[in-house]
C-alpha cells in the first residue's frame, strides 16, 4: 500500500508504522511525507485501532528531511517552495492530533524532522545509545515547521540552545529536555510496558482526553504554522542554505566555517 | 463551620485546610466543592493568614470527584451538568488566584481531581511513597477542568501521556513532572520548611508577586475555563462515562476492556 | 567607551561583556541599564560578532537592580518612575532578541535582576557554588520586568514559588528550575566548550533560528511588557516598598517580620 512505510496492525489494535527507507537513514522524502500524512488519516479513522507505534527500520529512527528533496526546494520556484514546505508542516499537524496514543520509538538517531516527528508523539522512548541534533543551521538550514512542536517539548530556553548550535545531544540529555520521556536498554520491553496502560482506557474518553490536551497546551494554531511555513520557506531562498547543501554533497566545509 | 473541611490558624498566621471525609478518602463532593471554594475566599480576605496549607484528614490527600457525585452528574439534565462542573472550575480558579502562598502537603495518594487540587498550590511536596494518578479514562471520564492547571505543570507533552493512559505514578515522577516540587521522608519537616521563607516576606508584595506569575505565566482565561467546562458536560453526556462508572460500582471490568 | 561594561571581541568573533561595578557587586545602576541596551544594539549590528559570553567582574555575575537607583525610584514622581522601568524593559527585551547566541557566565551570585540577565541569555552555565534568588519579596518589591523571561525559564508554577518566597538557590536547582542550562566545576572550560558548536553554524540561519524561537516560544508581547512595566511602576509607589529599602539601608528588620 506505502512505497515508504510499512504498517501491521495486531490481534490487540496496536499498529505500528515503520518508516523504510533504511538505506537513506529513513530520510523524509515528499513521497513519505504524502504517505506518513495519508497513514495519519487511515489511523486516525480505524476503529480497530487502539494505539500506534512509529518507528525506522535498520535500527535507526529518522535521519530528518531528505538532502536531495531539500535540495530541489532550493532550486524551485516560491510556489513550489511554499506548497512542499506546508506539506510537511500538514504532516506534523496530522501526526500531532491523529486521537489515539502514539509512541514513538527511537533508536539510533533522530535528527533534523526525525526530532520533529519524536515531538509529535505523545510519548516517545529512547534507546539508551540514541542521539538527538537539530542540526539545520550547520547546513545553512532552520529547524522551521518542526520548531512549534519541539518548542512544546522543551520550552523557549532550551530550544533557543539546541536549534541554533546544531548540538548532537545523547538519550539522557533528550529526556532532560522533554523530547523523550523514558530511556531504555530495553526497547521492546519499554514499548510494550508503555502500550499496556493505553489498552483499559475507554477509546472515546483517550481521544477526547488528547484534545483538551491540544487545546489547552496551546497545540501551533494556524498563524504560528503559517510562520513557520514562510520562515521555511524565506531560508531555502537564502545564499546559506544553497552553500550548506552544495558543501554537504561536496564533501567540503561550508564557507562560514574558519579554514 | 464546615462539615467536609477542618481550618486551624496558628500565631504565626499560617492555617492549614484539611480535606476531611478519610472515610470516603476526602474525594470531592458537591459540598466539599462548595465549602473549598468558600474557605478560598476567607482566607483570601483575612489579613492574618500570612500561608496556607493545604492536606488531607487520614494519611491521604485527595481521591479526587467524588464517584456518587460523579454518577449524580451522568443522570442530571444538561443544565445541572453545566452548573456543576462549572462550580467545580470556580473552586479550583479560587485557589489558584488566592493571593498567600499555599503549600499543599501531599500523602498517600492524590488522583485526578486530587492532582488538580495539588497543581493549583503554589507548592506541592509529597511523601515519598505518594502515589499519583489521571486515572478519569480508565473510568470512561477525562481530566477536564484540572486540565489547564495541570497542564501548567507538567506541559504539553507530559500531560498527554499522563491524561490518556490513567497511569499510576509515583513522588519521584510526580516530581519530574512538576506536579509537586519536593519529595520527602519527614512530611511536616519539608513543610515547614517551605513555610518559613514567605513569613520575612511583604505580604503585600507577595500577593503581587503571585498575580503577575499567574498573569505573566498563562493562568487559565474564561474561553479556557470555558472550554475544559463544556469538555466535562460533554463527557458526563458519553455512554462511555455511564458504563466505566457503572463497572467501577458493580466491580466488573468495563466494556472496552479485553475481558 | 562604557563606563560599568567591559567589552572585548577576540579573533573568532566571540566578544566577552563584563558587568564591570565589582566594588557594588556588579548591581544595574541607571547608567548600567543604559549602556547594556547601547552594547546589545552594537553587538547585533557588528558582522565580526559570531556570539557572545556574558559575564560579571570580581568573581560574581549580578547582585540585581542597584538598591541606590531602587530608591531613586521610590521617591521619584509617577513619570519618572514609568519612564526607568520603561528602560530597564527595553533593555532586557534588547538582550533576549540580541540575534547571536548569548551565552550567561555565572559564578558567585545573580539575584533579582541578575536572574532576569540569565534568563534573556540562549544558555547560562553556573559554577557550582553559585547563589541564585528573587528576593525582590523580602525588600518589599516584586519581580516584574525580569518576570516574563524568568517564567519563559521556569515555568509558571516553578516561578510562582521562587517569585514568592525570596528562597535563595543553588545551582543544582537552578538547572533544575532551567534558569541555567549546565553546572561546571571548570566554568572557562564549559562556557569554551558551549561556544565552539555555534562558531561552525551559518550566521545568517543562526539569527534566523533564534528569531523563529522568540517568536513560536512565546517571546513576551507589548502587553505583557508593558504589563509587567505597571506592576514595578505600582509596588514602587507602596509604602511596603519604602519600608523595605529604609530596613535595608538602616541595617534593622522589616515591619512586616517577627521581631
Amino acid at each position: 500500500m506505502y512505497n515508504t512505510l510499512l504498517v501491521e496492525t495486531d490481534a490487540r489494535g496496536v499498529a505500528t508504522v515503520t518508516l523504510n527507507r533504511p538505506e537513506k537513514r529513513n530520510a523524509m522524502s515528499g513521497e513519505m511525507i504524502a504517505e506518513l500524512t495519508a497513514c495519519a488519516a487511515t489511523l486516525g479513522a480505524d476503529g480497530g485501532v487502539r494505539a500506534v507505534v512509529l518507528r525506522g527500520a535498520g535500527a535507526l529512527f529518522c535521519a530528518g528531511g531528505d538532502l536531495n528533496w531539500m535540495r530541489a526546494q532550493i532550486d524551485a520556484d516560491g510556489a513550489t517552495r511554499g506548497r512542499e514546505a506546508g506539506k510537511l508542516a500538514a504532516m506534523l499537524g496530522a501526526w500531532n492530533a491523529l486521537p489515539k496514543p502514539v509512541i514513538g520509538r527511537i533508536e539510533g538517531a533522530a535528527f533534523g524532522g526525525g526530532v520533529g516527528l519524536a515531538c509529535v508523539c505523545d510519548v516517545a522512548i529512547a534507546a539508551t545509545d540514541a542521539k538527538f541534533g537539530l542540526t539545520e543551521t550547520k547546513l545553512g538550514l532552520i529547524p522551521a515547521t518542526i520548531g512549534p512542536y519541539v518548542i512544546a517539548r522543551m520550552g523557549e530556553g532550551n530550544a533557543r540552545r539546541v536549534f541554533m548550535s546544531s548540538r548532537v545531544f545523547g538519550a539522557e540529555e533528550a529526556r532532560d529536555l522533554g523530547v523523550v520521556a523514558r530511556v531504555s536498554d530495553d526497547l521492546d520491553a519499554a514499548v510494550e510496558a508503555e502500550i499496556t496502560p493505553y489498552l483499559a482506557c475507554a477509546p472515546g474518553a483517550v481521544a477526547e482526553a488528547k484534545a483538551l490536551a491540544l487545546h489547552l497546551g496551546g497545540a501551533p494554531g494556524q498563524a504560528e504554522v503559517a510562520h513557520s511555513i514562510q520562515a521555511l520557506v524565506t531560508r531555502w531562498e537564502s545564499d546559506e542554505s544553497r552553500e550548506g547543501i552544495a558543501a554537504f554533497f561536496d564533501k567540503r566545509k561550508a564557507a562560514w566555517i574558519a579554514q
